[in-house]
């Protein structure tokens, strides 16, 4: 039997090195479900939701550097996927969407499932195209993987009718070259080493690959030999730290102390970090947050090659070697009996295993858990990229599956674990060593500070808009509900408690953390 | 204080007609929350995920035939309404979509959430405006309400800037005309009497308004006139049924068993249907259902006055009174101990409730239950209407928000249900009087023999991605995790007990019924 159009996209993507599909498929995707069964090398993991699949994916690409593909059914599980695909877009990963489509012909015949697919794949995708063909479809598939690789990563989005799956393929076709990220220019390298010997006070502000770990440790050299200082930006995809990497702190999600940290440079030197600006906009503040006499420049973007760039301008501007970073000791237990945000930040810093994968939701509740583990073991933080909220359970989910032999700990708001804690059943399914820990305020507490902000004058109603505790969220049972077990915690002594048992074992648990 | 943007537009929206939001806010929407708190008659029923959110609204307008409002936060949030959008859109659901977005000037700083909102509502609405002014968005949202209204109804989506939220707005904007349904021209009505005058098979094809209640009664007139036979689309909005209503199958839904049932009719006139298709495309199978010598003729699109249509169209062929329907005895419970499909389709005819909505994403299990309840007590029966699943739970909750004086029941697959289940919260916080039945076959039932249609070869690996048994979902678990009680049940005797009781009483309850 010759090898259809499924089968041999299929075989394209495990070729290009991808080996994990985040399935939630349909009836159009059968014949791409049945061609996993022919192919070696391609894991499929079920998911109950899209925005699962994403996020997984999402996931899966910072741990992993590559894409996984997800595989979606038609516009409205594409819809289901957006939120997280969005997250996955600001976090630069590399990703391959499959969105199932009907057949060709059948199109035209406006189906209940029809709908514009392209037009819903295009804000979230940095390259979209439409299967024509089951002969041109494995080839649409090596477009799909190096368009997820070119720099600086991104979503692809390949839309598959199913004749152009279960028709007469092409067998795999060959994966395009992926350019390199490219080098940024000598004048980019002499304006930044300009500005570091001016006197005046620098900032380097890191994102993408410039703050995960090795950039880090350039920018250290370089703050060393000029008294620049190092920032990382609000949210960043990956970053590697704990004791023994360079510790950084975040610009803060507030406005106005993020308008206090950057307020005394008077140069901002962007590499891999993009313009920092409001998240939200609020009456009479500002939407960018530098200073207005600061002289804001980028010296790499995150589509250019950062560490070269780090390393360019060390040597530029003569920086030292390495210097071996003070020791710090890991963080104590706090004592007391407060089970609160700071004792929650000290108890990760105590307790975070080494090599763990941090997937950080937590929104209020973790805007101080950085301090407190800079000198935790060495492990790999991840967060929240867009801001589009339900991110955590399926990234952890991805990760996991990236990285079997690493625990992974998800910090967990709960009015935002509710948009997709399907991705529950997942880990259970795939036997997961994840920990979710739950910040169980029963409010979006955002929102309430947010109301404000904005200086809107809330009454009852709004608040009651803002309240998740009529009727209470019993995690414990909706983890149950999806086949993982969990508990709820009340003192700091069952939280530390129930902490350590979850890491000691291995598989999903939920642990509930009253606040 | 003048009233701000918000606030003129939740009053216009009031004034309207729109007298609830299903909300799922973010800051940029905090201004609209807080003008919630300041005027009168609009309900705001929180949701934890925007599926839910749209799902309701949709469920809301089928029995109250007018728009509630959604309020979802930027692209992302709008991005997880999406899929029950496209289910409001394919039921012609009139829907009024507000959209949060960043203040207008701040989207050209491309913050963490910023996202091509009007290219993704394009897809799933009828109307998107984004509004540009605080003076301007009452007028824009006086005009969505008319859009949402104008025929046949549909999606209108109000992408709202932060700062047209805040600023000064222009008080109360008057709503637009409505123009009504279009009469049909008469030459369409004097086609379809000769075709029912021609002695050669003719099919009466309702939809949309023709098929709920009032259709149905001409159109058996119009039957018993001229031996036309009667039949409903595979998937209806609304339908009003049981003892003492036109009974009326629906066209099947698999392709063979559906141009089986079409093939003897020479004339198919569509009233509020559209072309019968295949919901899906299979190698070998036709798209269009239609024998290819039938005459396939539109008498009144969905758009068109439907119910003047039908009456011209009787008054036409000289069809006789409305004949009194024979009366039929309330099924009886079934016997013996089996618990599947048939002896479920039985116990609804038996049990449904006088009054009750049905809701109904039963999918593979629910194909039969149409014939058994024919004669069931008075009720309304509502189905997922754009294939798009996760429908069901979100639509009881938007049915029972309308009539807080009808019991709803939800027949709802266990796959299906697992997209958006977060709804059943909103039905414990807003203690709304729905039961929901889960069919618990733990598989996607569909895409078993959906593999056998296409023609795939699934081995193990395939049909393990349509297998949800491991771990199995503990639905009273998850029930609870929401607020909701539950339970399981494994024989026909507690089915039917289980299900009694839950009729008995007030408020939400959830029963897993082991298929």
């Amino acid at each position: 039997m010759a090898m259809n159009g499924a089968e041999s996209l299929v075989r394209t993507l495990v070729a290009g090195g991808v080996e994990v599909c985040f399935t939630n498929p349909g009836t159009s995707e059968m014949h791409f479900v049945a061609a996993l069964d022919r192919v070696e090398g391609m894991r499929a993991v079920l998911c109950l939701f899209e925005g699962g699949a994403t996020g997984a994916a999402d996931g899966y690409a910072r741990m992993a550097d590559k894409p996984a593909s997800t595989l979606l059914h038609l516009g409205p599980g594409l819809g289901n996927g957006i939120a997280n695909l969005h997250n996955a877009r600001r976090a630069r990963s590399p990703l391959v969407n499959i969105v199932g489509e009907h057949a060709t012909y059948h199109r035209a015949f406006d189906a209940p499932l029809t709908s514009d697919i392209d037009g819903l794949a295009r804000p979230v995708s940095a390259w979209v195209r439409t299967g024509m063909s089951a002969r041109e479809v494995a080839a649409d598939g090596a477009a799909a993987v190096a368009a997820a690789l070119a720099p600086p990563g991104g979503v692809a989005t390949l839309i598959l009718p199913a004749d152009t799956a279960w028709e007469e393929g092409s067998g795999i076709a060959p994966l395009p070259p992926v350019p390199a990220r490219a080098r940024v220019q000598e004048e980019a390298i002499l304006h930044a080493a300009a500005a570091l010997r001016s006197g005046e006070p620098v900032l380097l502000h890191l994102g993408d690959r410039a703050v995960r770990g090795e950039g880090r440790r350039i920018a250290a050299r370089i703050a060393r030999k000029t008294g620049a200082q190092l920032l990382a930006m609000t949210s960043n995809a990956r970053i590697d730290r704990g004791a023994g990497t360079v510790p950084i702190e975040r610009l803060p999600y507030p406005v106005d102390p993020a308008r206090a940290v950057l307020e005394p440079f008077r140069h901002i030197i962007l590499i891999g970090a993009t313009l920092p600006v409001a998240f939200f906009a609020y009456p009479g503040k500002p939407s960018a947050l530098a200073p207005a006499t600061c002289d804001v420049f980028a010296l790499a973007t995150p589509e250019q090659d950062q560490i070269d760039a780090l390393e360019r301008l060390a040597e530029a501007v003569g920086a030292p070697a390495e210097a071996p970073l003070p020791a710090s000791p890991r963080p104590d237990l706090p004592g007391g009996d407060r089970l609160d945000q700071d004792a929650i930040a000290r108890v990760l810093g105590a307790l975070i295993p080494e090599g763990a994968i941090v997937c950080d939701e937590s929104i209020t509740t973790g805007r101080n858990f950085f301090p407190a583990t800079h000198a935790a073991a060495p492990h790999t933080w991840l967060q929240l990229s867009g801001g589009s909220i339900g991110l955590g359970i399926p990234m952890a989910t991805g990760a996991a599956v990236a990285c079997p032999d690493r625990k992974v700990i998800t910090l967990q708001a709960d009015g935002s674990a509710l948009y997709t804690a399907q991705a529950l059943w997942t880990q259970a399914r795939e036997r997961l060593d994840v920990v979710t820990l739950i910040w169980s305020n029963r409010s979006y507490a955002i929102l309430r500070a947010e109301l404000a902000n904005v200086g809107a004058n809330p009454g009852r109603k709004a608040i009651d808009m803002l309240t998740l505790d009529d009727p209470p969220i019993d995690w414990p049972s909706l983890a149950r509900g999806y086949g993982v077990e969990g508990r709820r915690v009340e003192t700091l002594a069952q939280f530390i408690d129930t902490f350590r048992q979850a890491l000691a074992r291995r598989g999903p648990f939920l642990i509930e953390v009253a606040l």
